[in-house]
């Protein structure tokens, strides 16, 4: 493993050493320290939670962390990035996470580096984001370590999600019982990695004992379009109404940032059910985990 | 002391406790460490100094530092900050430096998030802006221990300022012996909290011991209104001639950014008399103090 | 050695002092640790490449960086900087880091500043920019390390580039053989430091053992010139024809970032003869030399 781009490069018991890693992080095992490993952010997208994540998770690691200041307005083409990094390589850095709205950039970055240098996958466009889908699942086998037995449902815009893309093909991985993927007719998935589609809510959440809400983007709602805002919410909002579909204990989940009142309710997003933050805290610990087995292997978190 | 909101929170063995600590930084004590306290500092509002000074003392106190990169000209609104830090304490952040337009969003923020969070008010609307309060008293007390028999001016725009309304606090906290807030009409504080107000610069300067200088934020002169640059300047420049209203070695000092040859003219600020930059370098020492404080309690410095 | 702003500031035996310890660092000696010296980066022109490399190199010698953010659009002046200096080197910062479009304002700053503050000129409008010019220099003595045998073309804007400034300084300190300026008339240089001016690409790469391709700056094209893009690049654009011109084993550099297909081609630019990727690796270590050295005077690195 010398990449981490997407979840497909993962065999099923890499994925278990990872999880397996990052809960032992989470209940206070020794960190490795990396302080010779300087680490890059480059995010060609607006984050503030994914960029702070890794940057927490390289300090707690003792690795010195670069920020490269991207204008957001500056439209970076493939190709120059291909040399940004090959200069900040030059300069020593060895680990670079990236995002970018270019599906396959960073698989294309890794292909070009040279040897000692690992590239993360931070999102790329609607391609995959395979770190979140990673903490996803450790916070579901937190609380259900049995997948086979669960059913997870995924709610939003699946189309477009390369957060659903990723969990998706993690579901697969790891032989979860019973995947749903709810959505408007306009969000269906093209192409489904995993799980079975529908449009109903109720039907998607019935006996769910988990559920991903995704993010809405206003953008998404285009003039002239049956789908806007207030038919989206009646249909499909996470609110105190609809969650009683899923079973009593579901778990409900979110990627973040949530937008309240729009995708889930407050009662939802703050009530008991809530994993939210959760996944945050996980995220630390699963991206600690991914950066120690890229640097030295498996081994390096026994 | 769980956050450091406002100077009425403090008692007044509080409040010399801290400048104690901040002198002993200052002489070479040995600094704690706190490796695993992350701090960020979230600033809604341009600063330069302010932030710097407490990404300088996290780090003297050997905090990681999370600088969140905050579009100035994005209007975020409390309650997308409180997701914000719940967010970042999430990820195991647990000292929030905030700086926001919004008066009173400190307190909120502290009110909202769970145990061993800390929240330090850098400055909040026009309500308060404690730390730079107790580093202008540090700085004052250096120089003039006893504050019981001193005459402090503060000259400038105090019914808008932040600065002001702190150091009142702290005045009337530490027993003041007298003080004078010198504006013009329009800038004459709505509430006192301590102290006498004039309009008159030979009168407020007379015989004071320390004058506070404030920096004009020429979008208060609005058109159509009887105050202007020129008239303020005539009225109420700190220049040599005006400086000399005061005692013979009165300490001039201004939280900055100044304006040359606006409310201060260059041989005043450059002066023997002028303490600017010996404030500047006590705040990373007050800083350091308080969250030290913050962390450890108060017998951590001892 | 106080600070670091031009090339004529150096002695010979101090140059090769510099170029010995960047060496020795390069090949693993130990590095010196300056915990307790912050650094500041205050960048007034855009950079990703040589701020992150000061950044890096000042993180090896474990120096605290600050990295102060300047909106590039704010036309920040010459006398507010000062004021920006003294206020952060009064918060502790002992290494200021500067590029700014006004030619001279690092001296001016380094003038300005008290005893114990290092002013470093990371570029200066068109004069200098000499820590660019030291790596280069590292860079073509670690292959070819008797100078006075060689030829160095430098090619491309010279009229308005403080690195060939530089580069012409240090080519006269270091007695190189022959510097040969190649340029069309409207960017040959108004005052020569050091070598010979000539508009032949032809004649200038003749028996070069050395090639220092500048980046072309669109902007330097007005319209109504004769000289556009086009007549450019069929002149002098550094291709697999014209570096043939050159000796058979000639080292091709440029300061980065290239414009690929404008100045040089991608087949010499990623060819067996470029040296573009090591001058950046050695920027590095340069860095880390040049600030040991002002730290810790020329002993500390032995």
């Amino acid at each position: 493993m010398n990449h981490f781009i997407e979840i497909s490069q993962l065999s099923k018991p890499e994925v278990m050493a990872l999880l397996k890693s990052a809960l032992s992080l989470k209940n206070g095992s020794i960190c490795p320290q990396y302080p010779a490993i300087p680490l890059a952010t480059l995010f060609y997208e607006n984050s503030t939670r994914t960029r702070i994540s890794f940057d927490l998770a390289a300090k707690r690691l003792g690795m010195p962390v670069v920020n490269v200041d991207i204008a957001t307005s500056s439209e970076a083409k493939g190709e120059s990035i291909i040399d940004t990094v090959k200069t900040l390589a030059a300069m020593g850095i060895k680990c670079f996470v990236i995002r970018h709205k270019e599906a396959g950039l960073p698989i294309k970055l890794a292909k070009t580096c040279g040897e000692g240098i690992h590239v993360i996958n931070a999102g790329d466009g609607m391609h995959a984001h395979p770190t979140q889908a990673m903490l996803d699942f450790m916070t579901i086998m937190e609380q259900k370590p049995d997948l086979s037995s669960l059913k997870i449902a995924i709610l939003g815009d699946i189309r477009h999600s390369r957060v659903a893309n990723s969990l998706q093909c993690l579901a697969a991985t790891l032989n979860v019982g019973e995947l749903s993927l709810v959505a408007p007719e306009q969000w269906q998935p093209t192409v489904v990695h995993y799980g079975t589609v529908t449009d109903s809510l109720r039907d998607g959440l019935a006996g769910a004992d988990v559920i991903i809400c995704l993010r809405v983007q206003s953008e998404r709602f285009s003039t002239g379009d049956t789908l806007d805002l207030t038919s989206y919410r009646k249909a499909y909002a996470l609110t105190k109404t609809t969650l009683a579909y899923a079973k009593k204990e579901a778990m409900v989940m979110h990627p973040g940032p949530i937008n309240r009142s729009v995708e889930i309710d407050d009662e939802v997003a703050d009530g008991p059910q809530s994993y939210i933050l959760q996944q945050v805290q996980n995220g630390v610990f699963m991206r600690m985990a991914i950066l120690s087995h890229l640097i030295s292997g498996s081994d390096s978190l026994a």
